[in-house]
């Protein structure tokens, strides 16, 4: 169902690659104070575990560069410089190991700054992702008329030909808004208007629910129709539940898939087991694991055994017991008390 | 950005209009034993407060039908009572007062039981749900070797026109599959092939973070497009989570919105207070109200002020302080501590 990915061209960010039909890449950011640079590498290999594949870290003065250094060097994961308002600190972040920079042209003054940032990527040969949020629009179109996709869009695509007027190419473009329609919409025509690759995001998405609800259905609107390149959920909660629910909606789109899919149904009156802990335990077990098996499950006889036999792993549960599905045959009927373990055994013998 | 709704026949369940552009319609589905009438009707009114519009509940054999008679007689919102394989407990739902019944028509064997229960819904002036599940197809189409999206499709289409043919057309419609992609595709043919109005969801969606990300990427593809005009986010959790979920939906896609929006942004290196239980509590204190506003809680100047300036109430926050805004202008400036009073007492003047 999933359309074809657009066409883009490519950009690599240490070692991975972005657009041109590379897989979605998976970033997120750091929260710790960037000049502790231990706190922010002890936050960037959980964050690395978890599955993100490229880290930004805010760079907001000066004291800051010091630590960004280290990070740089210590990190596993290529590290974005975010920029704001000073340009200065951008360029000295591409000296000091940025493998890329984020910069929001609009709010570091005169053109001629984002002229010196560009050459600063150039000599470091590293990728700057233009960055334009509803946010922080640059003066010359905060004051028009325009519908604020419209404004989003003008104002990125400006910033991209003024870099290509320049001779330089290697950009990925945002443009996000806190409003999922905007934010599409902003996509959508942004996809028509430049050939860059496309890092997408609902900004101020907010907290873990209404985020995670914000940023699905936005990015899975615009993934769906092959649109973006990388993608960060922004969540007000540990990083680390940003990186996960990237993999659940891009696992959701059969877009990529990193570990076990848990296929379960809503309990109802028809349930007959206390199915809710019995898929939390499985789900907090096989949290760490890389295996991509689709495992269900399933309180009761209605989808349970259809669905069971489906999963490379299934239970279908009755009254107080639970029959165990392997590759589509039923091998064992446990006591509920032992469906978790016979599931787990079943998992360990695949 | 949101395509304009599509058009259906209109169906009543209780007070609660279902198509034809009415808005759509908030369910979940009561997981208590359906015996336990008081155990019911207590969760159904949690599920009210929560902002749910219709309650579905299972009669899993006949020794529920006197707590269902219970329940429709007790409840606040319209009961909908969800059979499977005994047409028997549907035909006497019908005569206990359901509001409206979901039958898969595929699993209660001869379609002489499926005339039975439209019978049934007929005298009782009700609608039926012509529910299609990939994990319960008809034996008819289970065989067959085409993509699921369309036996799903061809199932639920061939028991609309039986019905038809026998002069019922009081039908709501759903064909579930547990991917995101196959249910997408799904709707999008039944939205073609069918002029009633669409129930929407994902089955087995999964547990609470996972089952959110597949409904809200599915479901919201849907609603973006215009489908769609009754939904249940199924969640293997408490279903208050569910109803949550859907109202987050419906909110993020601008289609309804009941109670205020949180724009809450990822914390970063820049943040200089602790942003993460500022939002929480924030979202806690305002977790039953009703008041349509947006609230921003941003951490530092770079998207701050835009942010919160756009909103009803929101703070931009430096180092140790907020500053808050109200309509657009500075109000106050405050301590960290005093953000969340501060922001609060703004709000009730509102």
């Amino acid at each position: 169902m999933t359309s074809q990915r657009r066409d883009t061209r490519t950009v690599t960010v240490g070692a991975v690659t972005i657009g041109g039909g590379a897989p979605v890449a998976v970033q997120s950011m750091t929260n710790t104070d960037t000049r502790d640079a231990d706190a922010t590498l002890a936050q960037i290999a959980r964050l690395a575990d978890a599955g993100c594949e490229i880290v930004r870290v805010a760079i907001p003065h000066a004291d800051a560069l010091e630590g960004f250094s280290a990070v740089c060097a210590g990190s596993s994961l290529p590290v974005v410089a975010d920029i704001h308002f000073d340009h200065r600190l951008a360029i000295e972040a591409a000296r000091r190991g940025a493998a890329k920079l984020r910069v929001n042209p609009g709010n570091i003054g005169p053109l001629e700054r984002f002229d010196a940032v560009l050459e600063a990527a150039a000599e470091a040969s590293i990728p700057v992702r233009i960055g334009v949020n509803a946010g922080s629009l640059s003066s010359e179109y905060e004051g028009k008329d325009w519908p604020l996709a419209d404004k989003l869009v003008a104002s990125a695509a400006a910033f991209c030909q003024h870099a290509e007027e320049r001779g330089f190419r290697d950009i990925v473009v945002s443009a996000k808004a806190s409003s999922v329609n905007i934010t599409v919409e902003a996509y959508r025509m942004l996809a028509e208007s430049v050939p860059y690759p496309l890092h997408l995001g609902v900004t101020e998405a907010g907290t873990i629910r209404g985020g995670t609800v914000k940023s699905a259905a936005g990015l899975g609107i615009l993934l769906s129709e092959g649109i973006g390149d990388t993608m960060r959920v922004s969540l007000t909660a540990d990083p680390v539940e940003e990186v996960r629910v990237c993999w659940d909606l891009l696992a959701a789109l059969d877009l990529r898939r990193r570990g076990p899919e848990i296929v379960s149904c809503p309990t109802c009156g028809r349930c007959e087991v206390d199915l809710i802990p019995i898929a939390e335990e499985i789900e907090r077990r096989l949290s760490g694991s890389r295996a991509p098996l689709k495992i269900a499950v399933m309180g009761c006889v209605v989808n349970g055994p259809g669905e069971a036999r489906d999963a490379d792993i299934g239970v279908a549960a009755g009254k107080g017991v639970g029959l165990i599905f392997a590759k589509g045959e039923v091998v064992r009927k446990v006591p509920e008390a032992e469906i978790v373990d016979a599931l787990m055994a079943e998992i360990a013998k695949l």
